[in-house]
Formats: structure tokens, sequence, C-alpha cells
């Protein structure tokens, strides 16, 4: 259960002041000589992506997709911070590139917090020194690297997956301003497999689609979003896109799965699942469309199986609809088919909506596209998290 | 203040026991004598479109955009009911047409309410009677017709507008599932000016992309959205479509401003306006992409000026846009500028926050493009109106 699972990586943790509780605000990832290894990310397409994504971008193009250091730290965002913010989070990379022997662009940064307030230097230059004293195997300092990167989680999160020979770990934060095409979330992953950057970067792209990317908490895209991978190679095993790609997306269904359930101020999980659509493409923007909808929420919410709220939704997605043909079930039970209401059990459709995981399932009836996203209740809790910063 | 103040129109409202509080329930739009005048329609985009848009489409279709009466039903949406929904709206145009001299396919009708229930047509049958008795001139008719077609709005919402020499009346619904292309609403607007129906169709649709397309409570795009407009030619005067869609808009934009007052359970009303984007397209598009993110309309909830999610949903709303470009001003307070955060006066932003209107101003710096839309905070209000439907 650590990112430090596979052999060859060490991680770390301390408090440097940046959130008001005092606890643990920065983590360190890295290989455990220091040396730079294959290396990946995906990150956010918001284009007002923070200082924290722009620089970790570009260290991975002037390398050529290599990394020695991952540092993270929670609190503040540092984003929309303008240059100054670029500078200081190119600062958190030397001085930990320093403290390792590797250079500036071998290590990668994360940030995760509020928008718009400038980084309070002077406490995470303070913060390097003790981070990299703590830098340690084993799954204590892995756990405290994952208590350290969250804001409004209430649970580290993390995940070891075994593959053919080799492992990945993995660690991520993330509560809200969750949506398909990445989420407020940060993750790294580290493996022993062998594998170059071309690789790993497909292997990791195509982990992330079918995972991250189709988890929705509430639409909203943040600015700080991160998907990082350091493949080590100490286990000799070096596996093909195919299955590189799966057991990566096995550590990140897993994340996924854990920020659902971790959902800022939700009292349910909601898995919508789309088939008989047109293309999977399609099925998936309906899956979103009626998993983001705010009364489909509130309905999940009130554990109200109000169906025609399904049906508008599916609807307006923007994909071929015919009503004559859709059918909607929650957990098993049809409700509605053919595009009318359907008789079925009320005492089994009432212990579906009572359940904390509620699975909602729509065909369409047009052809053979499939897909599903994750999301969430919407209730008073998520009003409480997110009306005021203060 | 009502649909009947252009000569030439009467309307009338009764109680059939669609509403479980036995309140009015069913409304009508006549001409005086019965003969069908120039009309057009803009009805909701969604696919899974309810029964009375079918049909109300066909009709204006098969007259070539003429028609006598509009009929209109609270309680019950006829939507997601299959062939038996569009046989009992049907029957609904043909029972007006008997009763006031006109062809079937020259009634127009409207229903909002719950999806996915079949009309209760004994009730609706035995309703029409009293309801073609209460056809009348005057206010006190009209403010009839205006209550009965509510849901869950707390006010009748209706308009007068004067143009030059003809008139505009208007009444309308729609509290919630209110989004741009639309909202679950219904309005039907009377003129005594001269207009052919393609001018009439043109000037109408001008009317509503403004208004009732720029307003969004919660991003649902419903069942049943309709805006009808009826030209009886009383007045004599023919305007140029120019100035009837204005004039048509000025109406549509009071009961838009409205809605937005009335919207399910809010407490605050948000203008968003984007301007300096590369076109209004896109200005639109963010507007709406700020007016609808659930974390922008917490924080409206809180009074929290949080700007930095602004800024994160202008950077994923799709539209072109330069981080080190950016401003957001909170009704005129200047709180973010090229991209970093701007000092401000916080007893003047905690004023304007404090406020029942908040506008919110965003500046892209990239073009000319710019446009508005017109949303709600989100609160407790919301989710207790949408939890259960019971």
């Amino acid at each position: 259960m650590s990112v430090t699972a596979p052999g060859g990586f060490l991680s770390g943790a301390t408090s440097c002041g940046l959130k008001a509780s005092g606890g643990l605000d920065l983590a360190l990832v890295a290989t455990d000589d220091g040396s730079a290894v294959p290396s990946a990310g995906v990150f956010t397409s918001n284009r007002a992506a923070a200082a924290a994504v722009s620089v970790s971008r570009e260290h991975l193009g002037a390398t050529g997709g290599r990394a020695a250091a991952v540092v993270l730290s929670s609190g503040n965002a540092n984003a929309v911070t303008g240059a100054r913010g670029r500078a200081d989070a190119q600062r958190m990379c030397a001085l930990v590139g320093e403290g390792i022997g590797a250079q500036v662009d071998e290590v990668l940064v994360c940030q995760t917090g509020l928008i718009g307030i400038p980084l309070p230097m002077a406490q995470i230059e303070r913060g390097i020194g003790p981070l990299l004293e703590s830098l340690a195997a084993g799954p204590e300092a892995a756990g405290a690297a994952a208590r350290a990167i969250m804001t409004t989680d209430t649970v580290p999160k993390q995940s070891v997956v075994v593959g053919d020979g080799f492992t990945v770990g993995a660690m991520a934060k993330g509560a809200a301003m969750l949506a398909p095409d990445m989420a407020t979330m940060l993750a790294v992953l580290t493996t022993d497999a062998v594998s170059e950057p071309a690789t790993l970067s497909q292997a990791l792209r195509r982990a992330v689609t079918g995972t991250f990317n189709r988890l929705s908490v509430d639409g909203c895209t943040s600015t700080n979003d991160t998907v990082l991978v350091l493949a080590g190679g100490r286990s000799g095993r070096s596996p093909g896109v195919d299955h590189l790609g799966e057991v990566l997306g096995q550590a990140c269904q897993e994340l996924a799965d854990a920020m659902a359930a971790d959902a800022e101020g939700s009292t349910k999980v909601l898995r919508v699942v789309v088939t008989g659509a047109a293309s999977d493409d399609e099925a998936h923007r309906a899956a979103r469309k009626v998993a983001e909808s705010v009364l489909v929420k509130c309905s999940i919410n009130g554990a109200d199986p109000y169906w025609g709220r399904v049906v508008s939704e599916l609807g307006s997605a923007g994909v071929a609809f015919s009503l004559d043909r859709v059918e909607v079930a929650y957990g098993g039970v049809v409700v509605c088919r053919r595009g009318t209401a359907m008789e079925h059990d009320v005492a089994a459709l009432s212990a579906v909506m009572a359940g904390k995981d509620v699975e909602l399932r729509c065909h369409l009836g047009l052809g053979q596209g499939a897909g599903a996203v994750l999301g969430t209740d919407l209730g008073y809790g998520y009003i409480d998290e997110n009306r005021t910063t203060s």
C-alpha cells in the first residue's frame, strides 16, 4: 500500500506551516540514488494551469522524459500567481535537486490548495532540509507522504498493484474540483518495471483515460491536476505498453475509487453506466452529463429514483438519442423501458436507493457504445465545504 | 402586466386536480374571435422532448405558423410517456379547438411538472369546460392564467412592453432545470403588432437567444421548454423584425430576470459578464461555464469572493484564454489583474458580496467578444427543493 513498494524509491514528508493546522504539507518521492529514471506525466487541460504544472511539463520536455524526484506541497496551489509563482516552483525543484544530487530539471513539482495566493517561500525553503532528511524506504515514510498531500481529503489514498514480474506503487489526493479530463488531484506512481519514456507516457495516458478521467465529483477541472510516473527499472522486467498500461490503470482505478468515496461532503457514490450508444465516446459523454447533473445528484442524495431527470439529461447530452428506445435501471431494477415508465418492485428499488453505492444503468438501444463515469450525490455537506474558504 | 394587454386576446384558468394542492393548473390564452393568427415558437433542444413540444411544433408546421389558442397545464410534464402521452396532448388541443371554433392544429399546447407519469386525462377533460368558460379580457383573468402555470415558482411572472405603436404582453413560468438553450420554462407572448409568421419567428428567435437562453440556474435543459408568440394584428402597425425582436426581447428579459430572482432555493442572483473574449460566442460560453460552476455558486452562497475558482473555470471553458491577461471584478471591485491577485478595498468587496445581486465581470484581454449569463447561487434551499419529488 505505498508509493515506495517498488524497489529503488524513497519517500519523505514534513510540515513547514503551509497548513493552518500545522499538519504535514511537504512530500518527496525520489529514486534511492538520485539518478534520473524514465518518467512521464499527464497534466490538467485547464488553460489557467498552475506554476507547478508548467514547470513539471517543461522539465519532462527538457530531459526527454527522465526524473529523479517529485516534490509536492499542499495548502497553497501556487496557481494564478504570475511570474513569481513560476520562480517559486522552480526554486523548490532547485533546492531538492541540490539535496539529492540531481539537476534542477530532473525534479518535478506538484502543488495543491487555494488558488491566487503567493507561496510563503521562506517557510518552504526552511522545510526542504527536514524534508530531505525524512527520506526513507518502507510504508511508514510513504504513508506520511500520502498524508502530506491531503487537503480536504479525509483519508490518505495509496495503492500497490503487482504486474507480471514488476510492481506499481502509487499515492494520490483529491476530493473535489474533480471532473473528467482530470480532477483537482495529484497522483504519483512509481514502478520497478523497465520502460522507455515514450512507452511509459503512452501507458500512463491509457491508464488515466479510463480511470481518473472518468471520475466527476463536480464537473470542475482544476488548475493543478497532475499524474506522474517514475520507472526505476529495478525488476529487470520490460512489460509491453498494453500490460504496463493495464497495471498502471489498476492502480489509478483504486485511487479514483478512493477519491469518489472520499468526495467532499458527499454521502453516496454514483456509478453511471451507459450502453447501447452510437459510440464509446458518446456513451462516456452521456454518462458524464448524467453524473454531473445537479438535479440527478440531488435525487441521489434524497434516495429518490426520479428517472425522468435521467432521461432528460440523456436527451440533452448532445449524443444520438431516441426516446422510444431508452431504458433506465437503478441497481438492476428497470424503471423505464422503451421511453415509458415500467412497473417494478418498489421495495427492491428502495433498497437500492438507500445504499451508499448506487449504480445507474442507461441503455440507449442504438449501437454498441459503452462507457461509465463515477460521480457522487450533492447534499448539504458539499455546500458546507465550499461556501467559504476561511 | 398581462398576457392579454394587447387587444384581441382573452385568457382563462381553472383547477382540475393535477396539483395536489388543488391550485389552478389549467390555463388558456386565445384570440377573442377564435381566429388563427400568425404565431411562432421556440422549443427545447432536448431530444427527450415532451409530447406537448412535439405536438405544438407539428401544429405550427401544419398551419404554416398560425394559431388561435395555447392551452397550458402544470403539475405533470407529460414527458417520457410514449404514444399515449402524445395522444393525450393532441386530445387537449382538439377539445379546446372545439370550444373556441378552431381546428385542432390551430391550438398549441404547453405542459410542465413531473416527468414520466401518464396524464390523468379524465380530470383534464372535465376541466376543459370550466377553462373555456373562464375566458375573459383584462388583468384578473390574465393573472389567474399566470398563476395556473406555476410549479415550484413562488410568484407569477408577467410582462408588458410597449413598442412603436404596438404592445407585447407575456407570461412565463420557470424556477429550475433552467439552462441556456432553454430552461424548464414555458412562456406565452401576445402582441397586437401585424407580423407574418416568418418575420415573427425570426424576431422571437432573436428575443429568446439574448434572454432565456442566457439564463442558467442549474445547467439542466428540460424536456418541455417552450416559448410561443401570437400576433393578433389589432394595432395595425407592422414593425420590422429588428424592432419587433427588440420589444419581444424586452418582455423575455423581464421574465428571465423574474425567473432568476425566483430560482428554486436560491438566495442570490449572479450576473456573469465576460468581455475581451475572442468572439461573442466564446464570451457566452465562458460566462456560462462560470455561472454553472457549482464551486463558484457555492462561493456566491457563502459571500466568499474566491476568484481563483472563477479563473479556473475560465481556463477550462474551452475558449481562447491567456492567464497573464485575465481580470476579475466583483461589482466593480477588481480582485485579479493580469493573472495575479490585486490589492483591493476589502470593505467595499464585502459589501458587494453581501448583496442579493452580485455582478461578476471577467475581462479576457484578447478581443472584442462580450457576453453575459444570468445565474444563481447554490445553497441548502436548492437541495431541499430537489432531493425528493414527494
